[in-house]
């Protein structure tokens, strides 16, 4: 990709509205513009890094035997009536009458619309266990959106639904999900504490959430300076671990993921029931599995930044390399560029080519924000001896040598 | 993947409430269930079939120089009534008031979004010729959804807009963009008309429609008996053909694309201007260019189906290959099927191994109906003198051969 046939619109300046470094870096590195307050326009590096983060959950989902789905946004209230959730759940539903006198709501979340549509699919044990899971918008009536991507009104969410005929396969499949989210939050670089939680409005008697240590979090939890054991946090607890006796410490986190233990609360109330194998009526038995797909991207910046921009862990970044011709006004350092653009998109490589006509200041400042892992530059040592210089963004750690021991190099570093 | 672990809830009896052929199949083969008027669940069949579409569609417009992004459904009703929008589309347009008092919309179109965005980003004409995309979900008070995916109130489009400097700057993209079109069209499997046709709300002077022909199709379009050129169709006109005075036939399709050169109406509008070469300040020259991406997958069944169900083009299906063991409780018949179904994967093939304990009539009926391009039986030649039957889905051509043979058909006949 060529810098200046693409849009990535990077700000100089830091946005006055933006209160938290990801926030801050996500607007200056033109991965996102507000279109309202809790309302965000991806634009294109932002959707690549979205899309890289949808790719690793929907493998581990995969991995974990999920299959996936996609359900509406535009839900009938009627069904939510059925639960008692419109009333649990009105503050932050967005609803409406249509024109054909429906009354409409925008889902927060999917429980109601999922155990409906599997009532009617699922009669026997033999059909289970299921996993079911998308990726798909959602909304909320946010009072105070803040802090970017992390507290929306529209935000992108992953859902999954597990139906059991016991507790026991419930079980299962809650540790299925569970590894599968320790993997997801592994391989996007990010360090993240499992607490047990408290189930809300979801209900169901067992649950964790998945917290990420960020500054800008406003999710407490405790973690033992001893044993490092994360816990939950609850106001005007002694704060001495139970397991080793060691000093709690506070710290402020973002939530990424929650999963619940949901057993029968939907399903009996909808009617989901399924023949066990002696030809009993039984309701089955449920679990789900959130994660904030759109919230990870601030989350991911949280922990992977640095004072000159965003450091983008491997699997995650829009792209893996980036190339600065230094003198695009050089007839040989361009060639070479357009050259080692071509032979790295050939190898599989992601690769931006900042082609632009602007001074060798501007294109490392910029290279630094948007943070691509390693960068290529062609510069005076390219004219004067045909040698390259590789930066690895995250170590800083430079390398001047010929281009196919670079290339070599690249090869070990970041594939 | 495995059919008992999947989730593909087939229906043998037609669904009442589907009244064109597409939407009886995608009910009966377990693509799509509706969840209210105009709003549907894509079931796991469905989204895959659906993100077929999608890279077909993600990969002609990137070839055609076309960036992704992604823009919010939500939108401030104040930016439509800049454009007075906000009345010319009133009827369709889902509106609400938000706790904190926004006067919100659920965007049906994103002109005045994506117009406001590069306002603030394209300052010279430098920056242009730029294409801008995103495959998005969209929301329409529709008063008569029908045809299940045809018209709905939630669906999900590609739109696309191309900034210029100049109107020639517009006829090249606009040209572009065109010939993406039927590219797309072409992988899709559908054969489709290009035709002038009316710039209506969207406004500009000059814009195409891209009509599928389809019995439940509600759009008439005017083709020439003598030299098949379509043409706009206008009750109470002289059914004859300019061109070659042949006479003109009415034909039912469904509008998949509209392809419109929308001038400086918007930019002029949001006060989206451009630096030219000399200086002086002018209003970008726009274009926008949608397809209705989930109405594709009702309308490549209009055209791809018989009366035992779909037979999906190669690069829309589901799966490549449907492996059919016969008997499950004989060992060899379930051994092979598992091998095979392992060595087409790591070929590359999308397999559906179909293990249900069924009879073999209904393991046939299900393939047909799923419209799988191609079947691999394990009956009772198999067991017999271990021979395989191949079946081809479109033509109906069947094939009794040696595993490898079948292997290195299939290698030509479905890749």
């Amino acid at each position: 990709m060529y810098w200046t046939k693409y849009f990535i619109p990077t700000l100089k300046e830091t946005p006055q509205e933006a209160e938290s470094v990801s926030h801050q870096l996500m607007l200056r590195a033109g991965l996102i513009r507000m279109l309202m307050a809790g309302v965000y326009s991806y634009l294109p590096l932002g959707l690549r890094v979205l899309n890289n983060i949808q790719t690793i959950i929907r493998q581990e989902m995969n991995a974990g035997g999920a299959h996936e789905l996609l359900l509406p946004a535009l839900q009938p209230v009627e069904l939510w009536q059925k639960t008692g959730r419109d009333k649990t759940i009105a503050d932050v539903m967005l609803r409406f009458t249509d024109r054909k006198g429906r009354n409409v709501c925008l889902g927060p979340t999917h429980e109601e619309v999922i155990t409906d549509l599997v009532a009617d699919h699922i009669s026997s044990y033999k059909q289970m266990p299921l996993i079911l899971y998308q990726i798909q918008t959602k909304f909320r009536d946010e009072m105070r959106p803040r802090f970017g991507l992390v507290r929306c009104c529209e935000f992108i969410m992953k859902d999954a639904y597990s139906f059991d005929a016991d507790e026991a396969g419930l079980d299962s499949s809650y540790r299925v999900m569970h590894e599968a989210y320790m993997r997801i939050f592994k391989r996007l670089g990010l360090s993240c504490l499992a607490v047990e939680a408290d189930s809300g409005v979801m209900g169901g008697n067992v649950s964790h959430e998945f917290m990420v240590p960020a500054a800008c979090g406003e999710d407490l939890v405790f973690v033992c300076s001893g044993c490092k054991e994360p816990r939950p946090y609850k106001e005007g607890v002694d704060p001495v671990c139970p397991k080793c006796k060691g000093p709690l410490e506070r710290v402020n986190t973002i939530e990424v993921g929650h999963i619940f233990k949901l057993g029968t609360k939907y399903t009996s109330m909808l009617n989901a029931n399924y023949l066990n194998a002696k030809g009993q009526s039984l309701p089955i038995v449920m679990g789900c599995y959130g994660i904030g797909v759109s919230r990870l991207i601030a989350t991911v910046i949280e922990q992977n930044h640095d004072d000159k921009g965003i450091i983008w862990p491997k699997e995650v970044a829009p792209f893996d390399i980036v190339i600065s011709p230094l003198d695009v006004t050089n007839a040989s350092v361009v060639a070479k560029a357009k050259e080692l653009h071509d032979t790295f998109e050939d190898r599989g490589y992601k690769v931006l080519l900042d082609d632009r006509d602007e001074r060798a200041g501007v294109k490392f400042k910029d290279a630094e924000l948007i943070g691509i892992p390693a960068q290529i530059v062609i510069g005076r040592d390219f004219i004067a001896n045909g040698t390259l210089e590789y930066k690895n963004r995250r170590t800083g750690g430079k390398t001047v040598d010929t281009p196919s021991a670079i290339l070599a190099l690249l090869k070990e570093s970041i594939k």
